[in-house]
């Protein structure tokens, strides 16, 4: 087995790194890592509310007792040179001043957006751009590292790029305009979203995201030789937050260079959504992505969990004579394939590739 | 005062006609049309639902007891040269059998899609196409009537339009991309969105709605001259419905002709928010459109009852690099602005153009 | 396999019967019954509405294609002696005219209010009055059938009877309180609850629903020897509607003749937990009471669904002053232990009585 | 004019404050008290997000320019003597050791819950216990204050008392059971309730909520005459938050001593309701009860802003056949009645007592 560790592992998306390693069949959780308030407690004591006496463990599956029991580590004291792999969860802040240490020794996949801009960082989707990994050996040459850093992209960036990369692909895609309708889980606990203020009503506007998914979107579907060649796309989007749960859906209108028909659209989506199949993956989704018929689908409710929430579920294909193109409706599970999940199977393809080395 | 029928009386845009006529300083509800199966009641008890003894009443402002006590009247046998004007809010089936009957000899003003479409029949709203008000005439000669039929738009065409003229007159709109995320009250009562099916989810989907904004927007920003000529402009849209009981929220992106900076189109904006201010309209909002600052804005719980819900409330005006233009983001009130309210401050206009006759 | 028919399989209670019995170790659907209007179609096309051509399947399990093939037949030609067990699904005014007929012949398990009131029906929840299957053969005498009737209570009752039944059974309850906050599914989708009408809101009426749950209480924790003979407790509810896809919550408060702990009730409803268990019914939750310690729980949208939404969850136990006794907050799933599964459940312990004969 | 200050001023409840007494006829803003890391600002300024920019006030009405403009001040530094009176917005914990400094010099009228349980002060409602203000005198002997504190009780012991108080004048209440369901806003912002946990859900406990409704019911219902006499009243609650944004709805049981029927209630109710209007205060409501027919009302939507918030609608009079008594449900704003233009009321009462002395 291979051993990990989970860089901030009280927070939500450190739970759901904890959730998404339950049983699995390759990676075993070795050590759990806090900042220092939490350290040198047992995981379900650091995760009890000391006002109310309530685990806040926030996952659908229960807590293991086995990890329940674990002790855990003041992340800045941590050896990483003890496990194998590190799952970093925490916000972009601390990963920036965590991270590299860790990277130092040990392969860091991280959600954080700290490196993601980085030249010799890739930001990976398995099966959408594995070859960037061919920029890990350059960052660990530059940095001198012995791990490397891949961080995943933004949530609301992962299901466009998921339903752009076949039509890029195939027909080439020069322009793209997306309004997402975001789900309130994309803000996390500890600056969530008050009930108060989403109850019948939208908030137009998420700090920082459109930019993030603008040039996150170009960078995956890019190149690399040596370097990073962003794609030549236009991205121009509106991100919302809506009063959903979980779940993501984005609006996308298309600009294909070459033509590009409604059946076409559908064809090079279905063909593309085993790609990622042959490698065995254990988290691998049946489908990556699936096209709906039902004009009435997606719907966040009845689509996210599809393939346990790691398929991007695309419907509403249609003609779109502005751009001159095909326009979509997306759902994606924001805190699955967006998040923990999303990472894991990064974590896989290192290993089927492998780049993680057992100590 | 001017004498006027409400069509479809019983209904929810009938309530909202009978509150926005409440108190009409030029406007005095003469009839309260029905159908066979409602006519002959008092008004409060053709409301009042027969299981449950509730009065059925969805407006916020109390039922006025001198309307409540008013009988209903039988639809398909009313004499309409007993008013000078029928508002319309029954759906689209039923308007194209009565409307035109009505027409024949008086004018109708109506919230139905029914002959929105038709060579002689303006959609109309004031402060943007006042000048198709020229339709009227060749209306009457070709049909005959001594009425006529106005319609106005689709709650969703409303606000976009609104947000879209200022722009159109001073730097020539080519294209528009529009995502909405649409109220459920737009919906109505009788086939409404169920909290079951919207509860946590959005639906990406409205059947037909789509293509009216499209044809709409064209026909309001267009020409008339002895005919239409639609607005040259591309128009592509993708209509949802969420959570959110009154208030459209829609992102907008827009090309432009001329160049047009973020401050040429607030200028632009803020401008026009007064052109329909000279006309001393009873229902004339202080601003047809409100130009915010702030990102969060606007939100529909906050913006959508601006000015007792006739202002369209824009916000997050940025450049948009994919379309060469702006994008932002708007809210209307769909059943104020975008329904009955809206049809007043039509009739509004039309009474002082000299089209209404006193009998 | 036992052969049943599924009275009203195109309504929402009816998807939920063949959902329920999809793979079923016992029972086998041979006929999918309709009123007139939809008999004679294959069952998907039955579901599928004729408008917007989506197919109206509510399920979250997908439509097995063997029951989508089935062809739909008039329920008011079908003939019950052709299957070994009827579930009906269908209102309770059709209920009404309908079971007797099939009850001639065959037995039925009723999700309707029709006979649920009748002094030799009874209604039934497995483990909580197993003994009032012994009034099916006085029906069978008295009205010279075959089979019989047998109803699942009201979808508020349940929870509350199940809670309930250990207290009554150590401690003799006296008199009970209980302020519901049911989910809108409970409301079915023909007459809905409107996302208008609920966002935001509270709807503190549900038309006969509090009198169904103070009698049917009674009744169900009563006894049976030759006839029914409620139990003596006064039961006094206020039910509500609230913005909440599934499960009915319940605010009980709770006088017991003999002195009662919060310990002692604690251990009286874990003990009961498990009554069912040994009669091997494959619908049988490994708890049919779960017992929460944390004050947060339960919670619909977190504990709704445990053990496949079979199990009644309680927390908050606590001591009533103003009864004398206890209190506490329950969370039934309305729609599964509420209605098609909890009538599954009841037609196994049916066959596991011997009272469902193989034709 | 009467000059106060607010203590709190930058929190949801302090602008409360500042919007219920915007145009106010007795009393004008003085002084604006924040901590010590908001004191010297504009108050504009105070109250704009660093982070995003955004001016955080969230009060229906706009912030007026010449409160927008005032510079606040240390509320540990203050000199409360510069004032007539001082309203106190802020946390339990802060108003301990604050609001006693300035009470020693000038009147404190509160939200907290700090001093509403010490035997020399009153939880104060208009119409409810105007007498209680009695206890005032003993205060300021005992402390050696020139001034006192008066809290407002808990929000959800508002609607409640008010509700009672009839009864128990006229039939003499015994007991109560309640279960509230409770707005989201009554949690303030702070520690706000996330969209992730209460959307399609329900959190059945409020710490320590409960406990503060029992006591403060007693209290207020109770006497004073040199010492108060807590009513002789049993009450047992269930309070649980709910989906909606402000409005607390509770379902009520209630035992009298004398026969009560239910048009005895309903015309104790009726009578009482206008109660409070001989005095002539200026945030009195042409009824501080109002009683609904319909049994589908109260609903929080449409009836929390009745009469401005500071009506408390009840409907639903029913027998209560276990308690011996009646039962019903209410609505009662819990940000307005139940807090800030709730404690302006209570000043305005001390005005007219003579108990406030303009400097």
């Amino acid at each position: 087995m291979i051993k990990v560790a989970i860089l901030g592992a009280t927070g939500v998306v450190g739970q759901q790194f904890v959730a998404a390693l339950n049983e699995h069949s390759w990676f075993e959780i070795e050590k759990l890592l806090t900042s220092v308030r939490s350290a040198g407690k047992r995981y379900d004591e650091a995760l009890t509310n000391s006002h109310t006496g309530t685990l806040e463990w926030f996952c659908d599956s229960p807590l293991q007792s086995s990890i329940a029991q674990m002790v855990t580590e003041d992340s800045s004291k941590f050896d990483p040179s003890s496990v194998d792999l590190v799952f970093s969860a925490v916000e972009s802040e601390q990963a920036r001043s965590l991270e590299p240490n860790y990277a130092e020794h040990t392969p860091v996949v991280s959600t954080a957006s700290a490196f993601r801009y980085e030249q010799d960082v890739p930001i990976l989707i398995p099966g959408i751009n594995n070859q960037h990994l061919d920029a890990l050996e350059i960052q660990q040459e530059r940095r001198g590292w012995q791990g490397f850093i891949v961080p995943i992209p933004n949530c609301t960036t992962t299901g466009l790029v998921i339903s752009l990369k076949p039509l890029h692909d195939d027909y080439q895609v020069e322009a793209v305009v997306m309004t997402s309708m975001q789900a309130v889980s994309g803000a996390g606990r500890s600056s969530g979203v008050l009930a108060l203020d989403i109850t019948d009503n939208i908030i137009p506007f998420i700090r920082g995201e459109e930019e993030k998914v603008e040039t996150e979107t170009c960078k995956i579907l890019g190149g690399f030789q040596g370097a990073f060649t962003p794609a030549n796309i236009r991205v121009s989007c509106t991100c919302t937050r809506v009063d959903v749960s979980d779940g993501h859906t984005e609006a996308v209108y298309v600009k294909t260079k070459e033509n590009c028909s409604i059946e076409d659209a559908k064809k090079s989506m279905r063909r593309f959504s085993r790609s990622l199949a042959d490698l065995g993956l254990p988290s691998t989704p049946s489908e990556l992505l699936l096209v709906h018929e039902d004009p009435y689908r997606p719907q966040p409710r009845l689509d996210r969990d599809t393939n346990g929430g790691m398929t991007t579920v695309v419907g509403r294909l249609r003609e779109d004579k502005v751009l001159g193109g095909v326009k979509y409706v997306l759902v994606s599970h924001n805190t699955k394939m967006g998040a923990a999940k999303g990472a894991v199977l990064v974590a896989e393809l290192l290993h089927r590739k492998g780049l993680l080395k057992r100590r």
